[in-house]
Parts: C-alpha cells; structure tokens; sequence
C-alpha cells in the first residue's frame, strides 16, 4: 500500500494512493489504515513530505562505499555502532520543492537515501519488535554541506539549514528495502546505484539501537545513510532520488534569495 | 509575567501565574498572550515543561568557567561561535519529573543553564529583531553523558536520551538575564553560582545566528550553555537549577527500572 501526506483545497490529509486517484484516510495511518470513502484525482493533490514528525533522523556511515568520504568530510573515525543525528524540523520538505542554499554555505551535497518511517512509539525494542513499529518506507535526500559545516560535529546547520531534507514522494508500507535499488541522479544523469542490501546497520537494527536511548514517535522518520561518493549540487540543478518499488523524489535546487539581512 | 503550562483535570492549558492561582489563557502565549476569566488555585494544577517545543536546542562552550570541561569531555577544540545541536523532544521533561539514567550510561551529570522560550518564527533576524521573538526566559537542565557519549559528536545520546532535558517551572516574559544569577544545586548543596552576564553569547546574538540558518518556531527552546565544571549525578539524588527571578526547576534522579530489555 502506498500512503501519502498530500494538500488538498488549503488542507493536508493522510490518503491511500490507488493509480490515478487517491483515497483520504479518516485519520493518520498510525493507529491502523482507515480508508474513507472519499477520492479525487491524484492530479488533485499536491504532494506533501511524507510526514510531521516530531523528529527527523539521520544515520551515517551506513554504505560501505561511503565510508572513507564521510570520515574525510566529517573528521571522524569510522564508527562501529550508529551515531544518530536530529535535523531541524525545518528541513523537512516535499517533492518538488527547492532545496535553498544559503549564501554562506561552501559545497552542499545531495545523499540519496532510503527513510524508515515510524508507525509506533518505540522505546527499547528489540530488532524483531522494531519491524512492528515500522509504518513503511519513502526516498530522502540528507542534504549536507561539506566543506566546513559537517566538521561542526553536532551537523545542526550541515544537514540541518532549512530545506535540507527533502522526503517523498509516498509511504511504501510493503516493501523489502534489501530486494531494492537506490538510485541517485543530477540532472537526469545517474550518479550512483546501490543495492540497498549493501547496508551495513539494517532498518530493524537502527530502530532498535535508537530506541534503547530515545523513544522514536508516529511519524517520526530516520535516514538510513548515503552510498557512493556524492557531489555537489549548485543552483538550477535538479536532484532525484529513487527508490525501487517507491518512486523518485524530485527537487531543484536554487540559491536563497537574500531579500534583506 | 509568569507564564506557565499545566495540567489541570487530564488537560495540558497555558496560564498566567497570579501568586498562589493560575489564570488560564485561551490559546499558546506565542501569538499574544489572552487571558480568560478562568482561575483556579495553583495547588490544583501540576506544572509541565514550558512548552511542546518543535526544536529543543542546546548551545555549549557558552561561560569562560565552562570551556576547559566541554572542550576535554566533548574531544573539540573551543569553537569562536556557537555549535548548537538538537536534543531529542523525548529528553524534554517538566518539573519534579525524574531524570532517569540508562544502565548503559557513564557519569551522568548536570548542566544548570538559562533557557530561552521563542516567541515567533525567526529566520535571518538581526540581533536586535531577535530580541521581539523572544517570550521569556526559563531554567534548563542539559543532562550530559560525559564519560564517552559526548565524543560520539552529535550528542544524540550524550545530551538526547529521554529525560535528559528537564525545563521549568515558567516562564518569564519581564526578565533581563544581564542582572540574574544561574545557581546549581546537587542535593541541597550550591554547587556553582554564576552571573549570568558572564555568558558569552548572548541570548538575542544566538537567536541571530541560529536563525540564520534555520527557522526557530514558537515554543522552541534554547539552552544557552553551562558553568562551571559540572559533576555527576546519581539515582536518589535531587537537583536544582535556579535562574533568580524566575524560579527552581527541581528534579530527582532515578535508575532506569529495565522491566524489558
């Protein structure tokens, strides 16, 4: 099943994706789908990010291929468990909307990403007990500036400056994240494909370890990590994410325009 | 004016604390403050966590008395402007709620700190408009893991586990912080007293700088940084953090009972 956040008539509502339609929940899908009987056209509706969560996740050093530059950009070591980070609420967007570089950040990257979205309150759970709490998946892009900011250890404005996390474009709630493919494109030319189960710490894995520390909420999403060597983006480009079996999420990219200081 | 959020008859309302009543408002203080006619006396109500912050934001490296701590239990190099990070919404407790301590954590200690209350939405203010997107001011408490956590860089667990960020008891909307006095106490012990002019960033300075690239939401807050060296804590201690002028958040300290693992 395919469950999106999506605007309808000035009102964002949860909605079960059927083809060219869609079909609005009578509630958030997090106690149980309850489909009503209302449909519009897809055409209808604007895509929204997936969810509102109280907060927004990152994983990193999670692909084996990533490992060397994650640990040159951040100056880290390559760690043997997770080290989680939060982004700021307000980089969550959606499809189609710009990803806004603010003049004061040097090189900012896309990182294609599969997201855990969370279905239940988890709070130590173990890995079989995650895979309960987990509503289902969608596409991110963990956007990161890394010529200085990511060495500023806590990422609060590296991945966290508003728009830098783009989510979307629905929630996958049956897919086997390990049978698919993440694939990232920059201007429709493909920069990297990865088997998804060349993961290093598994979605149940990750939910688990996070939930021994901080109680993970409905919605809240988690991004599992970036593969390949990434680059950057620059105004005007357009940067997707693709998820097989999700959909891709698309996003330009535009300079933030500084209409006062 | 002291604002205040409490429980009263299973339902979570803001308030004005008028001496020993309580005067609810009708909506969040963030965009006016509207009082009702409605009182009751303030031994019916239970005080809470000032707020349901979007973004719970720490700041560090803040009091010359603290630098030399933060920069050995952290593994950074003092940084010339802030690092903010966020900590999770799950760390975010009221007053005389219990900070409790995973098996799994080290020295756990206490950081007494004043805590800025956002007022309304922020992105790109100057300093001085910073000061207009302030409510007021609360006491904070930004439990640390310190024996190794705070190396893992993004704090997530060092600052982040779930109850790690006591806040309290109200709300202060007529205080200038220059003229006030932090003090810590560990079991009725005063364990560190500071000016709070002694801060180096200043309150409206990081509301500027944060808001540069990120938007601050109404209700957020802002902890704006530790004195002093800080010591341990553990289970059957009490500690207090107290801002003069407006009040002691007082919590105590219990193991976690692993009714589950």
């Amino acid at each position: 099943m395919r469950i999106a956040r999506v605007a309808f008539r000035n009102s964002a509502r949860y909605a079960i994706v059927e083809d060219d339609r869609v079909r609005f929940l009578a509630e958030p899908p997090f106690d149980g789908i309850k489909p009503t009987q209302e449909r519009v056209p897809l055409a209808e509706v604007k895509m929204l990010a997936p969810t509102e969560c109280m907060n927004y996740w990152g994983v990193g050093f999670n692909y084996p291929a990533h490992l060397h530059q994650a640990a040159e950009t951040s100056g880290q070591d390559i760690p043997k468990l997770p080290r989680p980070w939060l982004k700021g609420v307000g980089s969550l967007i959606g499809p189609d909307e710009p990803i806004i570089i603010p003049p004061e950040a040097g090189a900012v990257h896309y990182e294609g990403e599969l997201v855990v979205v969370i279905k239940k309150k988890a709070r130590r759970v173990t890995p079989d007990e995650a895979k309960l709490c987990i509503l289902g998946y969608t596409c991110g892009n963990d956007v990161s500036e890394k010529k200085e900011w990511e060495r500023e250890h806590t990422f609060w404005r590296a991945k966290g400056t508003d728009t830098f996390g783009p989510a979307g474009p629905g929630i996958e709630t049956d897919l086997n994240p390990e049978r698919e493919t993440l694939t990232v494109r920059l201007n429709g030319k493909v920069m990297d494909t990865t088997n998804i189960s060349a993961m290093i710490h598994k979605p149940a894995f990750l939910v688990s370890y996070m939930s021994t520390f901080t109680t993970l909420y409905p919605g809240d999403l988690i991004l599992t990590g970036a593969s390949g060597v990434t680059q950057a983006m620059k105004p005007g480009d357009v940067v997707e994410v693709e998820v097989s079996g999700i959909g891709v999420l698309r996003n330009p990219v535009e300079a933030e325009k500084m209409a006062r200081k």
